[in-house]
């Protein structure tokens, strides 16, 4: 992703429960739904003990919009009764950034 | 961790080539240094293809102090000479959290 323009971090951190029947499945579907959403820039992922999910976005609304997607809406309502113990959301406006490349 | 006033995120996106030799010592080393710097605030950490690490300060300050620290510098120099193909560093204000726990 590249970015001239100001944009927004959602940093999702979580903690999973033994259930994770079906989690894989949905987090791919919503990752390439959040990929076709207007403002989205990119997204970063890993999980060790926790995990965390970073997506960037051109703006607070495309944000918003987002987070009401109804099918997004399902699957965090899935996620809050099935698979997570824990999660948290930060929104977070980038205010500089730097690359190194070998 | 727990911030009521304003904060910061640096989220820190890398991947790591082959040779990692000495690259967990120094990894922990660096984290429980952070830990005790003025206006650390918290940090989490995961890795799969990429490894993410997101560390919270209290000011911008405190993120430039941590970012020159001699012992910070020398991890970084390591870093770009022997362990990262690439890495990322973003530097965020967080804007709005919520949290959900079971």
């Amino acid at each position: 992703m590249k970015s001239t323009k100001p944009y927004y971090a959602v940093i999702f951190t979580s903690t999973k429960n033994e259930d994770i029947k079906g989690y894989a499945e949905l987090a791919n579907k919503m990752e390439n739904l959040a990929k076709q959403q207007d403002g989205y820039l990119g997204i970063e992922s890993a999980r060790s003990e926790v995990g965390i999910t970073v997506s960037y976005w051109g703006s607070l609304d495309a944000i918003k919009q987002w987070k009401q997607n109804a099918e997004h809406l399902f699957a965090q309502q899935k996620g809050r009764e099935q698979w997570y113990n824990w999660y948290k959301v930060r929104i977070c406006k980038v205010e500089r950034e730097y690359e190194f490349e070998r």
